[in-house]
């Protein structure tokens, strides 16, 4: 089916079928949500250790107790178990709450208003109006962060090896006002991206362009969660900051909401001995120290690096299956058409596909009416606008493999259905 | 001992005497803390039992993963277990993370700058400069956070019966800026005070004068820490409200910190159905949800008020005794003296004592030296600023009996020598 060379009677048959497979779809009555990032139940039950894991054994390194307040910057031992997803030191950590979320709402928004303590001064005295760089497409819940904080997002190009480079560089050589860039360097959230060596070289090198008050928000949030053990490492933004003494210009997030539980993992936040002196003093007028014992539960459950990496192996042998039966649909249903392109990530928990221009909107409501939820279309950009209203989301983690391959069915009638009518248009 | 009464030779050989009680204990050597309002090991002990309690079973009311992402309000067995310590509707509770602190200062802050929702516009937007009332003394981090976010603090009277209410009326007809009062309604940090009926009447109609935008934060940090049974209760302000048609001008807060375990505790927050709407759209801006896991084995460990009450009992019967042992060395030390004066709380963590005008630095700084750290002299008023320099507070309920026992006489001892010395001066 490549619509480009089909007569408009071709096009008309075509259409007669696939409205005819659609009104089927539409009378069977499914209810099917490839909507949500989220682990499955059999996921979350490969953790299920964790909840009573403590054994009455609240003992730890450093002999404090954990059950009392204190302890801003987390637990020892969680330091030590978490330092080498982000590739820092032991002193360049901090421990947190179940979200990663909050952290880095706390990061922009302390920057934007209170500054960096020794380091410099807020943006808001800097600058009447923040800009960020948005890589598109790209995290909702990082863009709802800048707008709730009245920061204005500029979208940049996310090509196959990461951001545009260029693109932001040019930028940041041209507005000062522009302190912040959002990256989620590896299985970029939604299109599985893993940015290459040579960009992260360039990120690092950003704050020597855009001034002492910059920051990276480099979210790792799928450092260890590949779909298999060959998929592609991405390299540490860390190391590359201190070969060119850019340490200060990061903030780097992971969290195990991925690992263990969605709603009761641990956050954790990487960077230089200078930022987290700043942060820690903000953050210290926020809270007075995170849940310990609930870290000290993920010491127990994860051990050490060898442990995680286990751990992972058992997520990916419950997600690669998912992800497997989507692309099987998307190759078999529009490969060799002129209909859409998508991604084929070796990690994350999303494919990204785009339609062809104009019917992301279109093709996400035709499937809602057949009783397949996906991510509203717009979701991935700032401000809910999709510029070429073609990105639409695909979440495969949380139907079962028999749901996800009727949510398929279903989603790849749709993108022909609305292609083929567009084109009659 | 009465100074006034004193003659000059009195006063002097009360001086050497004192002098050399005090450089006895300068020799011993000693180390005790009586700085931090938090439990002590034996009491957290008491929760001991929460840490395993799951034992595999996750189940609750609504079916839903508690594992999982989600639910910013909290789990519904949370709400109906703490919204009666707040005395307001399941349907106008929020049960949060760890810290209350954290709600506190995000009320703050949604307040300031992101607005009410359909309730009202931010404070920001009305004023150049917000102000809040501050009763004094009262809570350091109450303070911090106004400070933080650049709101500026006005002192109010703390009578015997909560804050001044012709001054705080007085001051709201005054100045429209002036958005928001701390509270701490029941056994007030550091204080003691209980609110009189009278006065709750009164807070509950402040939202008449200082119009909509207005918030009572109401922190009931010892809602039921009552050291006796028959301590006295405060009155429920959102039952006032509702007589005045003003729940929307209040935040009701509360936590678990001091009665499981001060670290890893659930909070929660009371508001209007109206108001606990545009918190959590904001809320939801900054975390995808608590972690409900642990509020979860909150249920379990404390199941209803019953069941808070009689672990409450176990606090008491820790903590008592310790209160005790300060107010004996106070009222046999320096009462009938007019060197000091104190209250006598019925609950909560602190005693307020007052020096002889301009004395609490020096006499904090003489038992530092004497090897009892006591928390540092005004910060219990805003900005650190106790304009008589007189407020000490002293927190008694993490040392031992005995530890308490030698603090008190050392602390006994400091006051007297400063007290002379400033006569003699």
């Amino acid at each position: 089916m490549e619509l480009t060379q089909a007569s408009n009677e071709q096009l008309r048959e075509w259409e007669t079928a696939l409205a005819e497979e659609y009104q089927q779809y539409q009378a069977s009555g499914l209810n099917l949500d490839l909507t949500r990032g989220k682990p499955s139940a059999q996921q979350l039950s490969l953790s299920d250790e964790i909840s009573d894991i403590l054994g009455g054994d609240l003992s730890n390194e450093a002999n404090t107790d954990l059950r009392n307040y204190g302890g801003l910057d987390g637990i020892l031992e969680c330091k030590e178990l978490f330092a080498p997803v982000l590739d820092v030191n032991i002193d360049e950590i901090l421990i947190g709450g179940n979200s990663s979320l909050t952290l880095m709402y706390f990061a922009v928004m302390f920057a934007q208003q209170q500054g960096f303590g020794e380091l410099g001064q807020s943006w808001a005295s800097e600058n009447t109006s923040t800009k960020f760089l948005c890589p598109v497409p790209g995290y909702d819940r990082h863009f709802s962060v800048c707008e709730h904080l009245g920061i204005e997002m500029i979208p940049v190009t996310l090509n196959d090896d990461g951001p545009d480079m260029d693109e932001v560089e040019a930028l940041l050589k041209q507005d000062s006002s522009i302190k912040g860039i959002w990256c989620v360097p590896r299985f970029s959230n939604p299109t599985g991206t893993v940015y290459s060596n040579a960009v992260v070289e360039r990120i690092a090198q950003l704050g020597k362009i855009a001034g002492d008050n910059f920051r990276v928000f480099w979210d790792n949030a799928y450092a260890v969660h590949s779909l298999s053990d060959d998929a592609p490492e991405v390299a540490s933004l860390m190391a590359c900051c201190r070969t060119h003494g850019t340490e200060d210009s990061v903030y780097l997030f992971g969290s195990t909401s991925k690992i263990t539980y969605a709603g009761a993992g641990v956050a954790f936040m990487g960077m230089s001995k200078a930022n987290l002196k700043a942060f820690t003093k903000h953050l210290g007028m926020t809270q007075i120290g995170p849940d310990k014992i609930n870290q000290l539960r993920h010491v127990k459950l994860l051990k050490d690096a060898a442990g995680i990496k286990n751990h992972m192996r058992k997520h990916a042998d419950v997600l690669k299956p998912r992800f497997d039966i989507v692309l099987k649909h998307l190759r078999e249903g529009l490969g060799g058409t002129d209909m859409a392109e998508w991604t084929e990530p070796e990690g994350g928990y999303f494919i990204s596909l785009n339609t062809l221009p104009g019917l992301a909107q279109e093709v996400v409501k035709l499937a809602a009416e057949a009783g397949v939820k996906l991510t509203p279309a717009g979701a991935t950009f700032p401000y809910g606008n999709d510029p070429e209203n073609r990105n639409i989301r695909i979440a495969p983690s949380v139907p079962t493999e028999e749901e996800i391959e009727r949510a398929m069915q279903v989603f790849v009638n749709c993108v022909k259905l609305a292609s083929v009518r567009q084109r009659l248009a």
